[in-house]
């Protein structure tokens, strides 16, 4: 048990407090919305802010912007970065990122060892980037009780009151004989059993006994702490992170970390260190929650129209009944709907019964084994300098929609099979084509012959649209030579 | 009865045939595939062809293109001439155009006017253009019998078996006891009784009894004999026909004309003319037929795949069930479907079961009320001259491909406040503005100011298509001023 004299004021406590975003997910079960390369927690699926953006809002509550770690991979990083771009400065170098998913131990001891070289007091406060909580206060409320049990070398997590009888999540057991401590009506406990994910016939034994909580996969602990855990119990894995933080302090070559990376145990934190833990305890909490785990999930948190149905976009509707349908800019219209899911997005569309809405990762899997690209990403893309949208592809040409945040500018390059036009329809555009600089306003247009040194540029305040039609026998993203990028994309 | 003298040979007699497809439909239960400007007889829904194409086809074959007439209105003409421009010059003079719709029996008498102009003996074979028939021999065969019976001055229409209890046609009981005539296995017969649609418990009776056949809208008869059972029978309608004659041969103003038309009487040629007639005659026939009258009636038409799904389209699927699944160019997925329609189209997506597909036309309706341009028209607009796609539009822009035909060309025209860019990207443009006229290669363009008089032209052997980008404060395409038009549009 930690010693009291290490207990420290709450406002010191949350001095400590370093909240921890796990980005990792690739989220395919919330495909079409979903893709590969853009995952759910990048997603607006409720409000007006994506579930990242949501998480960092959340956190950042009880902490301070510049304390909050973004666990994450370098082919989400981009994105996230873009999200999360009104806090830019304060999250510059708190970016932790894994070479690889190797699931949940490595992520997160990968992020203490950062965190104990910073701070030696360091309180992890690990939340998924893409789960939906309501009720900030009820959330502020159970880190302050779940940190102080940290304090006391806890490893805490929050358990979640079932609702349902439900067979995708694991269950914890508090032992309520010991209160570790309390704050209002939120207790703490040792947990007394963790269960891994039931059958039908124990998930509503466990719904019913009422001493059953969903074990949420948010959780509270002292880096050192966590470390100290991991080392007892995956002692292959702590030296495996010993190692690469060996090699970080030393300057090593980025490859020679993200090789010793890939040895690492892919072990979850629950069943890798929770579960084998005598220091594992559990705060009971109010807020409301969701993991939003598939397209059926929506209907624990999304707010329903009469008929009970979750409804966004240009939807028309005849006598739908508890049908979720989500639209972009197309029309959907739906007539007679019972418990189905409709998702419509620029480029696919998926139609099944909410009870099949697991089964989307499925269909992707599909997809992906087919090479069909809407596995992988949307039409529109995001990058460092703003996004671009495929209007439409054919033979021998492609239309894109180019937009350029204020002051963003593409690479200096060059493409060796094709020709482009740009043609301005908001803001203003600067155009370097080889030795030429000059700027083109709205209605305007210029002309990019193939192997011509070229630049696109928004020296504006407001957002810059260019119209872009290639022409060329090959179109791809890879027919480009860089010769200078603002965010360091020269090397080939 | 006709007196026997009148009898012609089988080749005479096919010398003496017009066809004559009804193609004034407004197809809304089709919809999103279909649109009040593009209705279902202009969609491919089986085949290579669309349905006027097919049943073009289908009746050319007893008689001659030329001989072929088109009943339509002005809307949809323009998209006809193009479906049917393999026959081009031969239907040049043979489109009769109905002011508004009035009902069938208007629009058939309107065309009898016509064909007892030119040939007393005209013998009408009345289809609608957007029906389905497999199998070319009998239906051959059906059009040799019937018109031998209406040389006699029967009014003749095809009977066909019923495979399920429909209630949504009429019905029409033969009377076996007379026959008045016989090909091969093929009989005629004077009509007994005229069913209305009937309710289930009768439309089973029906289907059991054996003797009772879907009134399948084709009939055959003299041109002179209808316009007689009209006079008998709507004796204000034919005084109305007769006068819009009277004004025809006097060269009346269009105005006049269509003033006439539109004080007719609404009546269908069933209600108002086959059901009072004792000239009512029926031949059963062998060919595979199906109006097509809803998503839902592919069913009896389409090929289904092992578990009874009509797919079109690129559709990934699992599990699904009798279901019907047309995408267009973006990818539909769907998992298990149980007698399910989902239509992709480029602007628009509909799901319902099966059994609600006929409620489309009430969303149809709402859409319309609503004013949502998806009721009207589709994305890609036919013109004379070949097509336009709208791809993006925004506030201040319009991005379009559009495609001409090759020797097409778009009217000599202005805009007062937008300019246009155009980008080659197949074939080649010949392009007029101000006082120059020059070529565009693909891969080149050129920009086209505000006010500034220009015209597109296809001068070469393949198709044309470009991009063209607007830019502007309006965009409404009746912004144009039209100075010279090859199809006469040049009116405001």
């Amino acid at each position: 048990m930690a010693s009291l004299t290490r207990r420290t004021s709450n406002l010191e406590l949350h001095n400590h407090l370093y909240p921890v975003i796990m980005a990792g997910g690739s989220g395919t079960r919330f495909w079409p919305l979903s893709r590969q390369l853009f995952p759910k927690q990048l997603l607006r699926i409720m409000g007006d802010e994506t579930l990242i953006q949501q998480t960092m809002r959340r956190v950042v509550c009880a902490s301070a912007p510049n304390r909050v770690m973004i666990s994450t991979n370098p082919a989400q990083a981009e994105s996230i970065r873009v999200q999360l771009s009104e806090w830019k400065d304060a999250l510059t170098g708190n970016f932790v990122l894994e070479p690889e998913g190797r699931n949940t131990a490595p992520a997160i001891a990968l992020v203490a060892l950062e965190l104990v070289r910073r701070d030696p007091d360091a309180i992890m406060l690990v939340v998924p980037a893409d789960h939906i909580v309501k009720g900030q206060r009820a959330f502020d409320a159970a880190v302050a009780l779940a940190a102080t049990l940290a304090q006391q070398d806890y490893l805490v997590t929050f358990g979640i009151q079932p609702i349902r009888p439900e067979t995708g999540y694991g269950y914890i057991r508090p032992n309520r004989k010991v209160i570790l401590g309390r704050q209002g009506t939120l207790t703490g406990h040792p947990v007394s059993r963790f269960v891994e994910k039931p059958n039908a016939t124990k998930a509503a034994q466990y719904l019913k006994a009422g001493d059953y909580y969903w074990n949420s996969g948010m959780f509270i602990w002292r880096a050192a702490t966590i470390l100290d855990e991991i080392r007892r119990h995956q002692p292959a894995l702590f030296r495996g992170i010993e190692r690469i933080g060996q090699l970080m302090r030393a300057g090593a070559a980025r490859q020679a970390i993200d090789d010793a990376y890939r040895t690492l145990t892919p072990v979850s934190i629950d069943t890798g260190v929770m579960e084998q833990s005598k220091k594992a305890a559990i705060v009971p909490v109010s807020f409301q929650w969701s993991d939003v785990g598939s397209w059926g999930s929506l209907d624990e948190v999304a707010s329903k129209d009469k008929a009970g149905n979750v409804v966004v976009g240009r939807v028309v509707d005849l006598d739908s009944r508890r049908s979720i349908v989500y639209g972009d800019r197309r029309l959907v219209a739906t007539i007679g709907l019972t418990d189905m899911v409709v998702v419509d997005t620029p480029d696919a569309t998926l139609v099944c019964p909410k009870s099949r809405a697991q089964d989307v990762k499925q269909l992707v899997d599909m997809l992906k084994r087919q090479n069909a690209p809407e596995y992988l990403e949307h039409m529109t893309v995001q990058r460092p300098w703003g996004s671009y949208t495929i209007l439409e592809e054919g033979p021998g040409y492609k239309v894109k929609r180019v937009t350029v945040k204020p002051g963003g500018r593409l690479s200096l390059q060059m493409h060796h099979q094709r020709s482009e036009h740009w043609v301005v329809i908001t803001g203003m555009a600067r155009v370097t084509r080889d030795d030429e600089v000059f700027d083109l306003m709205v209605g305007h247009s210029t002309e990019i012959p193939v192997e011509t040194r070229h630049r696109l540029e928004n020296p504006g305040q407001a957002t810059l649209h260019i119209i872009e039609v290639q022409n060329g026998p090959y179109l791809g993203e890879d027919d480009i030579v860089r010769f200078q990028d603002d965010y360091g994309r020269t090397k080939n």
